[in-house]
């Protein structure tokens, strides 16, 4: 489409700051006739301490009217933990039936990886993000005393986990190496993993072309970190995706570097691009976070919205700037935003 | 004591090959005057394949008997996932209330490790054994239809807690370090979450001399690529645990060299002892598996019998048979217990 409706979300601590450097990368990137258009939510810790407000109905209804969502980073430890995350980011996923939580991980030549013999490392995570045990289904009896008993449950629908299954199918088929992994924890949470691993199966006869693999989460760990080129695109639900995901960015560079995206691959709710790391409030303010999560994040915005080629130069931007970074460069996160913006535009 | 009523489960597939080298070492680092006795309890695949049968009550009664349980490992190809280690494995867990999951990582110097820079890391995990998501509590309605849906239960007590926490703070207040780091994810599973995070802060309060951290698990994992030095003592979940450890194993010289004891501490039941790793069906036989994971396992059952110095003994076998070994050194499972029984012996 020649517009682009975009509500941002910079939410808080580094938020504020590597959102404006993403808008100031997507507003370099784009043609002069696609026309953007950006409204601010002022949404997070600070609204919270003001009003006692999350996620207001008007506000939810609002968000529902634009084409795409960009985040910052929600969380502060000044509210109690859990109040912002399932108030409000939970809240959007959840309301937003934002199903496919999308995870790239790519190890780019030139940036530090924990791992020795850097390993090449390309492949994406495709978590289920509207189920599982994030569904606030649980409680607390006798809360605070010695007899208190507390319940999580882990809800999983057949709907659910084929939707985001045939998803990952239809993303390894579309790649060279056309490999799925499923991970789960099946030989202990029997219930939920033989459904996910029995959808896998039934729906994989529909892509004789995808080779597919099942892993325990605990075994996928290991291999995250000794041999992570066996991945393509994983498969997993909500929390085994949390968990991998942060990993999967330790070891391709750092959380300074994953973007994600929160899709709803229907187009019935605005999609939600955010970097994966949080609000990192110890460095505020300070110009020092690294705004390429969220610029990545806005080129998986715009291939969603079919901006295709803007994407790749987004990324072919990041690839190159990376490539140029040395042990001694030391620039603001202003400075990286600006540094990005430049090339896009070239 | 001066005697060791061993029960020995050798269980699938290189379970039984390294349970013999376990006893092997075991069996040369044993004063004179210490009598050992064992007995053999034909559990696992086979079994179930022969009579249907996992863990039969007079044999879970005739196991409660025993100073402790030395397992190799329980898991095969051939049977359904779940089956084993639902009916077996995690029985005796639950049925011997092992609430104390011990699980060490230390990087020996000259083993080969993934992250680059060789990090100092030496911690243990103290992951819950009895409750979380390893209950078996939950369900599915509609099985197989596409209206299937399927829950698991994490249950959590003050009590199951509580113990496991008071556990984690002795362990670490013994400890040079005296730190302790709370994994949980408290910003998503609130209800759990909660519960453990103000039972820990309320414990602490016992502990004055401890320094605490708490984490949220995906962050965690971040630190064991990044930053393992930093941890001490971790106290964690069951599932939380499980995949915490595995990771901790691979950064620490591979599943091949992580031991285990399922404690229960109260002495009510015996507590038992195994390797981290599991039945590795596809080099079963081959005389290839290191049996050090379960010599190690043997060291944590003579330290929880009070036979510290024999501990000692094969802790510091196996280090210095690792200091050893390099890239060309190619030994038998047989050869690495001999090589060790010298060691212990001498
Ligand atoms: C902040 C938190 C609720 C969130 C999650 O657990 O999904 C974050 O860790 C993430 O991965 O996006
Ligand atoms: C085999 C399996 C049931 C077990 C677990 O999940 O606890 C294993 O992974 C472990 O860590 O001991």
């Amino acid at each position: 489409s020649r517009s682009i409706d975009l509500a941002v979300v910079p939410g808080d601590g580094i938020g504020k700051e590597v959102v404006a450097q993403g808008l100031k990368v997507l507003a370099a990137v784009l043609p002069q006739d696609v026309k953007l258009e950006t409204r601010e939510y002022d949404l997070g810790a600070q609204r919270w301490h003001r009003t006692g407000e999350t996620l207001p109905d008007a506000e939810l209804e609002s968000l529902k009217g634009h084409d795409a969502i960009l985040l910052g980073a929600i969380g502060d430890p000044s509210v109690p933990s859990g109040v912002l995350e399932r108030g409000l980011l939970l809240k959007l996923r959840f309301a937003f039936d934002h199903y496919v939580n999308l995870r790239p991980s790519k190890l780019f030549p030139n940036t530090a990886t924990p791992l020795a013999g850097r390993p090449d490392i390309d492949f994406v995570v495709v978590r289920e993000g509207t189920e599982g045990p994030y569904t606030g289904n649980g409680g607390s009896l006798r809360t605070g005393t010695e007899h208190e008993v507390a319940t999580e449950v882990s809800l999983n629908t057949a709907y659910g986990v084929e939707r985001v299954v045939r998803d990952a199918y239809a993303r390894a088929a579309a790649r060279p190496r056309k490999k799925l992994t499923l991970v789960h924890k099946n030989n202990v949470l029997v219930y939920a993993g033989h459904m996910w691993k029995n959808i896998f199966d039934r729906v994989g006869q529909e892509y004789p072309e995808v080779t597919t693999d099942y892993l325990h989460v605990d075994a996928a760990t290991i291999f995250f970190v000794t041999q992570p080129e066996r991945f393509d695109v994983i498969v997993t639900d909500n929390l085994f995706g949390d968990i991998l995901t942060d990993l999967a960015a330790a070891v391709t560079g750092g959380i300074g570097l994953a973007a994600s995206g929160n899709i709803n691959p229907t187009g019935a709710f605005p999609s939600m691009f955010e970097p994966v790391h949080g609000s990192a409030p110890d460095i505020a303010g300070a110009g020092k976070a690294d705004p390429t999560a969220t610029v990545l994040s806005v080129a998986l915005l715009l291939r969603h919205l079919g901006h295709e080629a803007e994407a790749v130069r987004i990324e072919d931007a990041v690839a190159a700037d990376l490539a140029e970074r040395t042990a001694e460069t030391v620039r603001t996160t202003d400075e990286i935003g600006d540094a990005l913006a430049v090339r896009v535009a070239s």
